[in-house]
């Protein structure tokens, strides 16, 4: 794979991300490569057009560069994706997941990467269908999870789970995740889930606060169909989540279907990263 | 203590409440027991006028019964605190924690208790003041817990709590539970607390999917102070519940006060009544 | 697959178990089938002789019916999977994951597979190799689960874990549970892990009571190989036990090596069996 | 209270506990304080005759510094409580949540208690009775915890549990922790239990690995009396532990009795302690 052009990706009205975004485009200009930027909303930074990230990233961009953290790469994975296109993730703050390169010495790290010192791993995202009254009312997809919570309130909420057209169980709680091997390290976690090999075809449920002690997190394929319906309508309406944005608000008649998406976003990794060393690092372990 | 007036309280407005309520004041009756029945609203059932439950259980109560659920003892617990009133629970479905005596065989029960084969736990309530700009902007109580949870979003709230003016964490997460002994087997379970004996002088916290993995459930004395402050704001507001009816919404400026309520709930207990045995059930560890 | 060749197991020096195989091999004669027996040690039921188990079963057996509990499967699946023969289980008292006929309608089950009404599982074995000094001194295999414990005392053990030739971690605590997806519903899930649907490629690593507690259960492919190596020598010797049997004591210089097996446990489910209803009455989630 | 008299206790075989005490011992001397060495043998260190542990600390110590870590402190808790001698710890390592006092400058921390700035904690102690065949055969005490165990093996244990002569359970798992508010951060954190704040009259049940999920940490009142009886005996004994250390084998038919100890270990703590400041730096709250 060579590269050449490059999308750069960032929440620009964020100073601090802008001045970031400006240093990573000099430095790959001067390596002769084509920069274009990609950002929510068009604006000027410093007298730079900034294209409109409304309009898909090019599908001739070789790779994506995404500066900021998890939460921005987790906003423009779902883009990257449709359009194939690999993405690295340079972060400002605390090391994360999925932006691995420290702002620090970003040069020498991305550097490494055009010269070939990578792997691309493939990461399964999920998708995510509303369908009410027989009519799909929502599509979206998902890299880390998808929550359906029992929004505003004090209350249980309870629904019925099936997959594959079987009847799995019809839990009460505050809610439920449903996570890829990527989002494992993010919610589920919290929750209870277990850590998940990134690269695992496996998709896991977890529980939030469940009534019944014995309602464990459990693993299924990630080939499997799944169906939350049956969603018992309360004080307040229950909503549903994708990657820890707000989705939608539910009365409980929708059918809430959700599956692999068609296709994986392909992260770059650089030779040096080590997954058990991220682990290590984010939740304490060498201590 | 002779017990000759009795009041009487249920949610009316559900027909199978009434019933039993119907059921249970011709009994009383019968024994020559004066019943007072108390409500949310003012309301008629088959000729009957039933006082308002806005004027206060008359000081000259000797005891309440309470038909319904353990929802429905939560909501009377305070008004019976206030006055000193001993409180005994019919339950009408699944035997709870706080009503234990099924209305199967309510006659039997009752006629014991009226014989004097029962003793009174006293029940700690919380009491939990809302400080916002210097005023009190709320002040209530609660028999099981105060919530303060994230409200109607996916992302993580964050406070700062301390005990006694000490500072003690500064926990992120979903919220958290301060619950007394008797909410120990309420919502505090289903968020990894653990089950207290309820006579315990003890306040539990216990986080709700907190970010931080080490952040665990801790004990405090219930004559502990509790500040909740610098709560973060977010795209949407927390909120707090008290026995899971929803308080207030937050902005984050408020400062949450709690501490032990002067107060405890007298609960009539049955002789024959075992703690253990109703883990036992409502836990399924016989299984 | 047409079946003629039965073999049947049974721990059958229990005189229960012993009934029951000889009410079960009287129901395959009359059905004209050829029943072989097989059990631990040789001896006589009624005059029948019983053919010593170690002498695998003839590579010719069709089908094997192990009737006891799951504890007896997991002890005979090794031998079977060795020789490829599918297995199916009757249960003689609560049903088991392994084990799902229930003896007091096992002829109208066995019927029905006999007919033709199931479908095989493939379930994934470990091989769990002891190395010391640079020998091999040990080499067995397990269906459920590889358990490296502190033994008999109450201090810690420390370890250090790869996968792959990878640092992984160096967890402290009680131990390690290194289980298939069919040991997930065992031990495992006491110690915190989730719930693994029996098909998934994947391993799961449950730590025992970590010291440090965001040491949490991770899952790793199938086709990894682990490596445990510098156990920490203590007062007590720490061991190794498979499927629940303790194999060795360890005096911390070995080298335990786990990888998938070769050949995996062919399952023979009824058509009837549905996976989820068996974890609802299991975990008591109807409740 | 006026100190004269100092007991200063440590494992002196340990070469860097034995020049440390030496430190402290010379330290104390400077500051016309009478010292009185403590250790389990008698021994010679640069001379000293180091009177042996076994002989009580004369009733007329004042004070005891531990030298060493929480297990050391653990060891001499038993034999000072006895006494109504306070102790307080300096730790060679990583602070502990009993030996809270760093030696790099113990001096400083010692002299302000010297004068007068400190504390002193009340931490209850566990009586441990082994009865058999209706004879005592063993009785001991713990600061932090008594565990049932399976030993050395992979099966459960199974036994019931009463307290103040009501069954309240009968777990099967890997076994049980009875810990004090003090050891609650010990063993019993690792197996889930909540983390209780020190002078809370409570005891902890935390079950090791329950069978039945729902079988959770249950708090009960200090004062309770907790019998264990019917300890199911297995292939290998199961065992006692007090503070970590292997008291007995059981061979089933013995009575555990459980019940605070008479006299509480008397903790000085300095005025800068702050326990919640420990349990931020233990576990990595700050993080």
């Amino acid at each position: 794979m060579r590269i050449k052009n490059i999308g750069l990706f960032g929440k620009f009205n964020d100073h601090s991300v802008a001045d970031a975004v400006i240093h990573v485009k000099s430095f790959l200009e001067k390596n002769n490569l084509d920069v274009y930027l990609g950002h929510t909303t068009s604006s000027q930074i410093d007298g730079m057009r900034l294209e409109n990230q409304e309009k898909p990233p090019n599908k001739l961009l070789d790779l994506s560069i995404v500066v900021g953290g998890d939460g921005t790469m987790l906003s423009v994975a779902r883009k990257l994706s449709k359009f194939g296109v690999p993405a690295v993730g340079i972060n400002l703050g605390r090391l994360g997941f999925l932006t691995d390169i420290p702002m620090s010495n970003f040069e020498s790290a991305i550097s490494s990467i055009l010269e070939g010192n990578f792997h691309i791993e493939q990461r399964t995202l999920l998708k995510c269908k509303v369908v009410k009254d027989g009519k799909k009312v929502l599509s979206s997809m998902a890299l880390n999870d998808i929550v359906l919570s029992k929004g505003n309130m004090g209350r249980l909420i309870e629904f019925s789970i099936h997959v594959n057209d079987q009847y799995v169980t019809k839990p009460r709680g505050d809610g439920l995740i449903i996570s890829t091997p990527t989002g494992s390290t993010a919610y589920a976690l919290s929750a209870g889930g277990p850590i998940i090999y990134p690269d695992l075809p496996v998709i896991c449920f977890s529980p939030i606060c469940p009534h019944t002690l014995s309602n464990r997190p459990i693993l299924l394929s990630e080939t499997d169909k799944i169906h939350i319906s049956n969603i018992e309508p309360n004080e307040f309406p229950p909503n549903l989540a994708l990657d820890g944005m707000m989705l939608m608000e539910l009365d409980g008649s929708e059918i809430i279907q959700i599956s692999r998406a068609k296709r994986k976003l392909k992260l770059v990794k650089s030779d040096r990263f080590n997954y058990f060393e991220t682990l290590n690092n984010k939740l304490g372990w060498h201590g």
